[in-house]
């Protein structure tokens, strides 16, 4: 399965001795550094002249790219919003006795390359011969959690023999987006500056036609290093301040970079330097140590809730640190303008700050890890996004509310027909949302108020979007791409028709005379909403009594994934379209994200038998799949099956499985191997308010241990040998149901494993 | 229905005395000029600053725009294949008494714009003011087709009392596509001269990355006046004579430009300018007169065969003439290596030179209008293309040939998966083309030999094609788009079913050992294919006696197109793309085109349940629909329906009724309305090689005739008021159906209409 592991298997780090040009890209991806404010891959300071993606992103900054597609259909949004590649700020020139330091073409020897996920910081050494002298180079860096601003660099180069030195740091705007519609510079330049030790760079998007805001970002940076400050230089997006060393052998050449980013989204613009000089300022009297020590903290804090610990299997268990770590890198709730973007701050691919994912794989890991203010944050921001969503169904000619695909603001932005107009299943994704924070926290606060409008606005959609067939006399929906998205433009695909109708129902469950009023909801539309509820059409095969996926799929060729050949896979790089599409291979769970959406609404036969129907169906191949499929798998008890696949999504970027990590991290999708572990392996479910969990323990594991936020308490599960142990860190005593028998948890319960 | 029209009613002439600013475009596209080797839109000689689009294309000279689609599909072709708008041959700049012509800005009087249909001329006249005094302006020109590299404009100005006038004379190199995917000139420079009333330019399109061949188009010019040549002058892709006239009041200006074009596709690149100045030269002698003259007695020629006279209606006179007269215009079949654009010389949109059009509804005009090398020539074309077409096959990972839905090569350049991979019914029709040419004349030869092999590599592909669903034990296509393009990826379009099944079944009666041997053919294919013939599935309803345009197609909320409103038509300028693949709502003739291709599989009750059954959900909203449907209605008898859906074939452009003729006509589509005539009014069949006619005379028409070329004969048809007569113009008797009564005819019968 694997098809590429770039480094040695350990419990808190990525680490790997060896400078893997042939696939830096991915070493970037995997390398990335984020604090939620901003990030950056993997790239290194020092020039690399080789092929690489320098990228350098900042949460909530994008750009409108003009839609450019082979023929327009009606309805597609005027723009696509890109993630973009923003102002570098890493870079450090070096000059060894007056050569070029440049990776790709010198030789270097003892390299190192430690990403530590436990501290949050990158960092490198190695050894160059550069005119037949030695040095000895070591480079450490981390995005401050605890300022979120700041981004700190420390350099060294130690001379094994007398030799010249030269450092050159400096701020880069030159940058472009890889996937730009038109190769087009996205900023241009504002002001630049430097001076002794310090340098600032402002930049901004350039003009747009779709009246989206246009965005600043300043960077101001200052050096300390054991010299005095050369000379000092800008053009045009770019500063620089150069030094000069004259070492003595084993002295070392030493640059502490701090740069400090602020932007238009917190000041204005001609606020925006002065807020970010203010910042540096302010730190001016911390050492390097203090600094980093401020940010092991924050990093130490989110594990002290978050972490997981596996025993037995430090593969599984790098998997799991690692796409935390990923995940918090993206986003830890801070900012409610913002969310969890695909790639997160690791690439540039799909766009949009947003998409179905959030609600549906990263919204349950954060209620259980984060403060219930974070989850409550991911509810906002798509209650904030409501008027953009009534835009997007009146663009397709229908009520109500359709949350879009892709996003910045609300407005869709994504443009192939048969996603952006089609699958539609996203908008009950949002609905859902709000039920599993109102069934998890127990707080209907949210549900009642804003809630129930977002609620409404959608059942106005699916009201609409459905319509009533004669023949049957039931409601279809025609014409949508389900979460498989091997399939396109079907008729009656299971999930979108359960999830449409579900909505309307908890809509019409949460209704109170003030809302009707308050929302100008008729009684004719009650009616219909109840009668759609009544009516709706579910593809069902008595022959093999399983939900079917859509209308025509059982008369496709049925054939197990098994009977693929090694060449043919990943599918989606080895096939055309056309053959994809035709085939019975599913991408990612489809009937089966409805049962594993739905628990409580199927009994255990209708999981097993449908998941035996679909599961050997399935390639997998969306990033979204494996954990979906390990959660049902533990639960009918195949639990080699839910091991495999958690092990495929642990180490999905790790191992490179989809052969297409170099694009970046699959940010989103990092939440599933946390939920095939807790929901997976532990069984962990809320049903009417009440907590259930009935773990096992994977073959080979001496035990896993995770907590878990619920309802004001703190919970620690460890599941070990025998036995799981449940243990209540903090809070009031609160009823547990483990393997369906009732427990009251005051303090400690164990229980043996059955 | 009609949106616009801008000509007067005449049987010969688009005639207007309006300039109409608003609509330059709409009247450029009509009065576009062509005589198959090159061809321009109806722009203006001189300065026109407002909108319109100057459009000048040179048949087969084309180039690959690299493919950009918003999300890659793996089997996408790597360039779209554009028409490519060339270099403009005929401006005349013209300053009266020192100030500049310029048609948008000035006003003028006594406008007269006249596009003569029987002599293949475009001419203007019109009275204008320029520093107090007037002027007198005439124009008129020609692509000759006796000559197809000359192109002569005669250019007059008289001043009405003294005046200076300066006319300058260019070739005009710096031409855009309107359609570049990155705006890009597709032209660069190779050389340019002037010289006493003689210029040249040679241009020659920019290199690629896809190895297609680069072409060179050179034009050379000769200006005759009465005056003599003041200045020559060249710059980057321009050359001009510049002519200063002093002129007495009533003295005319006057200039001749006589243009010719030699491109790389006859020439080396090294002699493509001698070539055109020894045409040039050889021309010399001849005056205006003779060369247009001899124009004109091409078009009487062309005309004499192919003129259809409508007596009573001068609105469908105009009609057809005019479609005519462009398709023409376009293809009049001398060159094997050119095929039917569906856009001719008159725009640039949709590109590739050729559809699956050019089979289903030109051929069978060409082979009745004109000689039978013509439509030799058209399937030869695919013949030659079926290396490409085998390379479309593969890059979809199937067997045998598919043929493109747009290319110049062969190979597919058009990038919308539902289109590129799914709308195969194309093939059909490609194989479709073999047995009609064989069947209307009565020569096997061409199927024999080139002929069974492009059915034996269609037929592999359709049996590649095809699956077996274990389901209904029936063979399957799944992932179609039929010919109604506003449904896309549908399971079992019957039309696609029908055709696929049908080629497979012509291909084994049309295979002997040779043929076997030749192509390799193994008894397991054979038997594979016997088994698609027999077991193929045909989607049918029992309640409405019908077939199923698809799958799931009746599961559809049904609706007539008369509840849709005036405002919502057409749908596809005003409704969603969701809307419109949800609705019942039909482009153009999908069960329909089966039934009208395979006439005598079906007996009438099927035609007209069917038809009443989709008629009355068809929108029309492709060009090619109207006909399909007028032809059948015909034949079932409802004769309003028929001339009604004529009216609408023949008039599409000159009416504007899909309101995007401002883009180019829609050539391809032009031979329907000769279709509706002959085979729909004048019920022409060929049944087992008889001809069968069983006309009507539309109310209000006093009679109409035409001639058809069938199997060595000359015959003409006159349907008048009360009876039918069936001339012999030439050749041996010959057996007709007329009414289902046999008749032998030597010379003339006529019959009376029941």
């Amino acid at each position: 399965m694997a098809q590429k592991q770039l480094f040695e298997i350990n419990p808190w780090t990525l680490r790997t001795t060896k400078l893997d040009k042939e696939n830096k890209r991915l070493q970037e991806s995997l390398t990335s550094l984020g604090n939620g404010y901003m990030g950056m891959r993997g790239n290194f300071e020092e020039g690399y002249s080789g092929d690489g993606h320098i990228g350098t992103y900042y949460a909530g900054v994008w750009f409108p790219d003009k839609t450019r597609v082979g023929w327009w259909k009606n309805g597609y949004p005027d723009y696509f919003g890109k993630v973009i590649n923003g102002l570098n700020f890493i870079g450090i020139d070096v000059q060894l006795d007056g050569e070029k330091l440049d990776l790709y073409t010198d030789e270097v020897s003892d390299f190192e390359l430690i990403l530590d996920m436990e501290k949050g910081t990158l960092s490198r050494h190695f050894t160059v011969v550069k005119n037949n002298k030695s040095f000895r180079v070591s480079a450490e860096r981390f995005l401050s959690v605890e300022t979120k601003e700041l981004a700190v660099i420390r350099y060294q180069v130690e001379a094994l023999s007398d030799a010249k030195v030269e450092l050159t740091s400096y701020l880069d705007g030159n940058v472009q987006n890889e996937d730009a519609n038109y190769e087009e510079m996205f900023w241009q330049e504002v002001e630049q500056s430097s001076d002794a030790n310090k340098g600032s760079l402002i930049t901004k998007t350039i003009p747009n036609n779709f009246d989206t805001p246009r965005f600043t970002v300043s960077a101001v940076m200052g050096n300390r290093t054991n010299t005095t400050n050369e000379t000092n230089q800008t053009k045009s997006l770019y500063a620089e301040n150069k030094y000069h060393f004259d070492l003595k052998a084993n002295e070392v050449a030493q640059i502490e970079k701090r740069v400090v980013i602020t932007t238009s989204r917190d000041f204005s613009e001609v606020e925006v330097l002065g807020a970010g000089e203010a910042i540096l300022n302010k730190l001016a009297s911390s050492s390097y140590e203090e600094l980093l020590a401020a940010h092991v903290a924050g990093w130490r804090q989110r594990w002290d809730k978050a972490d997981v610990e596996i025993a037995g299997d430090d593969s599984a268990q790098q998997g799991i640190r690692f796409n935390i770590f990923q995940l918090f890198a993206t986003y830890y709730g801070e900012d409610a303008r913002l969310n969890i973007g695909p790639k997160g701050f690791t690439g540039e691919k799909y766009g949009g700050a947003t998409y179905w994912d959030t609600e549906a794989f990263a919204l349950p890991m954060y209620l259980s890890l984060t403060d219930k203010s974070v989850s409550h944050n991911l509810l906002k921001y798509r209650h904030d996004q409501l008027a953009g969503a009534k835009i997007n169904a009146k663009k397709v000619g229908l009520d109500g509310a359709l949350y879009p695909m892709v996003t910045f603001t609300g407005v869709e932005c994504h443009n192939e027909w048969e996603i952006t107009f089609e699958e539609i299943h996203r908008n009950g994704a949002i609905a859902y949302a709000i039920y599993n924070y109102t069934n998890y926290t127990g707080d209907d606060s949210y549900l009642k108020t804003d809630g129930i409008e977002v609620l409404t606005e959608i059942t106005r959609f699916w009201a609409d979007r459905v319509h009533l067939s004669d023949r049957l006399d039931k409601y279809m929906i025609h014409g949508v791409t389900g979460p498989n998205e091997y399939d396109n433009n079907v008729s009656n695909n299971w999930y979108t028709n359960y999830i449409a109708a579900w909505t309307i129902r908890y809509t019409l469950q949460n209704l109170d005379t003030e809302s009707k009023k308050r929302f100008g909801i008729t009684e004719f539309e009650i009616a219909k909403w109840e009668d759609i509820v009544h009516r709706m059409y579910y593809p069902f095969d008595e022959k093999w009594q399983i939900f079917v996926q859509h209308d025509t799929f059982l008369d496709k060729e049925l054939r197990s994934t098994d009977t693929l050949k090694a060449e043919d896979r990943p599918i989606n790089q080895n096939w055309s379209w056309d053959k994809i599409l035709r085939s019975c291979f599913i991408k990612q769970a489809d009937v089966l994200q409805g049962l594993y959406l739905f628990h409580d609404d199927f009994d255990f036969d209708t999981k097993q038998r449908n998941f035996e129907f679909y599961e050997p169906l399935t390639v997998h191949e969306s990033s979204l799949s494996p954990a979906v499929h390990s959660v049902l798998a533990a639960e009918i008890g195949k639990y080699d099956k839910a091991v495999e696949l958690y092990k495929r999504t642990a180490r999905l970027d790790l191992d490179n499985i989809n052969n297409d990590t170099e694009d970046g991290l699959h940010i989103t999708s990092m939440a599933g191997s946390w939920l095939s572990i807790v929901q997976g392996f532990a069984g962990m479910r809320i049903s009417e308010g009440k907590l259930r969990f009935a773990p096992f323990l994977p073959t080979g594991w001496n035990n896993y241990r995770f907590k878990i936020n619920f309802r004001d308490r703190l919970l620690e599960v460890n599941v070990a040998e025998g036995d799981v142990t449940i243990k209540l860190c903090h809070g009031e005593p609160i009823d547990l149901e483990m393997y369906k028998e009732n427990y009251l948890l005051k303090t400690t319960v164990t229980i043996p494993i059955p």
